[in-house]
């Protein structure tokens, strides 16, 4: 379809125009740019909630539960589920996903499933132009889903408002993702799969972290911080969705109070915006020309003539 | 020390300086440039071999010993060991450092371990220019070693010589890296733990999926192809080692006599010199003003008045 047509029907909720909308900007077809610019105006309503945590942790579940959950009080849900580039992320990640997509079958819910090995362009700037798209769609809420490995995987979820970081009583989850880091990005802890052993151990282990980081990073130095909540779930038999959905809202509420939900999304915006000044950077450089001489003088470099940085210097001096 | 004394120690492979330059070319610090171009002379004579699979595999355990061997028949070896961003990649990861640290006793061994996260410049850059400091230092072998996760994990492997996937019988490991690509980038493959239940099985379905895609994507068409080994070992026994030291030697050998590892090597300096070209461009361009205008125009992009993508494009436009 013509893509004013195509924006006509965007707006109006056509769910085959939102599939091909986020096809055009996940493929960077010839149409994506008009099409983005072309949305603008209607961006700005969805909420975006990322969500992430170890393989197994039973993302897809909860996600799925929260989207009928929010579904089912009137709001419609879109859905981004990210499969990761590595091939070791569990053996039910299929499985979750084919459920997951039944969901679909909900007219108030729209599920897409990317892949992240060989996206065009940067991963997180493709995710958030499809999440764009969603939210010029009308839908309510976006998730943002994906396994927490690789620096790329955490930028998606990392640019949402509100991070969900999603662990369970084994393993030593908690630890691991205390130790890594992880702290720094949840504003939600959902500790799920709580009727298992170990839940209150693990509880009180990402408490611990949490005062002990709280203290160090000051989280709690002045009226306006965040501490993240824990919340309990077992979210295949459907309990604690109700109490993760108000956890959402209550860090929605903080962040509108405290004005820093128009930081997050100035930040969202930037990054987006530094991600396409690179692309085209690079598309203005390297002309025909550049690349001949780069490879003529790669020959220099094989034969330790030339350093690649020397190299680098040479091409972009002027 | 000064950079003309640190070059002069890493040429004689004093172990203090070789540590130096590394660290110096990871913090990308001020003199780092000048001592990648120093060492420039000296590149080309270390073999470079990646190895990835899931965690848990026994990737650490088998480079362990690999290196050992290898140094044992009077090879000095580097080993860049990449720790993943992220946290959930096996509890046995911390106390498998701490034994491939161990190695690091040996004079003709070299052991390096690196975190992603945050990484200055792009990941893949820094591991191979850590890689040239240790070829400079004059090791024969350098093998990076990272969790099979996240692109950017991948690619530092991708751009070795001879590039290992390590398997395991269990948890179908086999399945899931042939659906994810993993066929396309290993030149062999290791089968751990061969002493596991399942291993025939294992074996038998690497072997069928390297017939099938030979078919399809024509790895069978010319004389001039490889056909990636499969070998069995019990890394922590010692066991198939030696056979996974003749198959890279094997894989070594057909690239240098279908000159495809000058091609192997062209393609890594080619995109060495593209990551810097991309860092500088990024430096000339981003001045004070156009950030401060960047700033500015942000405003119009967060009230809808203009797409990220038009204040891309009215940046770069001139």
């Amino acid at each position: 379809m013509p893509e004013t047509e195509l924006v006509r029907r965007l707006f109006a909720a056509d769910r085959l125009a939102v599939a091909k909308a986020i096809s055009s900007v996940e493929n960077q077809d010839e149409r994506h740019l008009d099409l983005l610019n072309s949305i603008q105006s209607r961006l700005g309503n969805a909420y975006r909630v990322g969500i992430t945590g170890p393989p197994g942790a039973g993302k897809s579940t909860l996600v799925s539960k929260l989207a009928k959950s929010l579904n089912d009080t009137g709001s419609r849900v879109g859905i981004i589920a990210v499969d990761p580039t590595s091939p070791f992320t569990g053996g039910a990640l299929l499985g979750d996903r084919v459920r997951m997509m039944e969901l679909s079958s909900r007219a108030g819910i729209f599920v897409r499933s990317m892949a992240t090995r060989g996206s065009l362009g940067g991963l997180s700037k493709t995710t958030q132009l499809a999440a764009d798209v969603l939210d010029a769609a009308g839908y309510d809420f976006v998730f943002l889903e994906t396994v927490g490995v690789g620096q790329s995987e955490l930028d998606i979820v990392e640019a949402a408002d509100t991070t969900i970081v999603v662990l369970t009583p084994e393993s030593g989850d908690s630890v691991q993702a205390m130790k890594a880091g992880l702290m720094e990005i949840a504003d939600l802890f959902v500790l799920n799969k709580a009727d298992r052993p170990g839940v209150d151990q693990s509880y009180n282990a990402i408490l611990t972290m949490l005062q002990i980081s709280g203290g160090e990073i000051g989280r709690h130095a002045d009226a306006d911080s965040w501490t993240p909540f824990v919340v309990k779930t077992v979210a295949s038999e459907g309990r604690g969705i109700d109490e993760v959905s108000k956890a959402v809202d209550k860090h929605r509420r903080y962040l509108t109070d405290t004005h820093k939900l128009i930081l997050k999304r100035r930040d969202r915006a930037r990054r987006i915006v530094l991600d396409i000044v690179e692309e085209n950077l690079q598309k203005k450089f390297w002309t025909e020309e550049r690349l001949s001489k780069l490879e003529d003088r790669l020959e220099l470099v094989l034969t330790n003539k030339l350093s690649a940085i020397q190299l680098a210097e040479e091409l972009t001096k002027d």
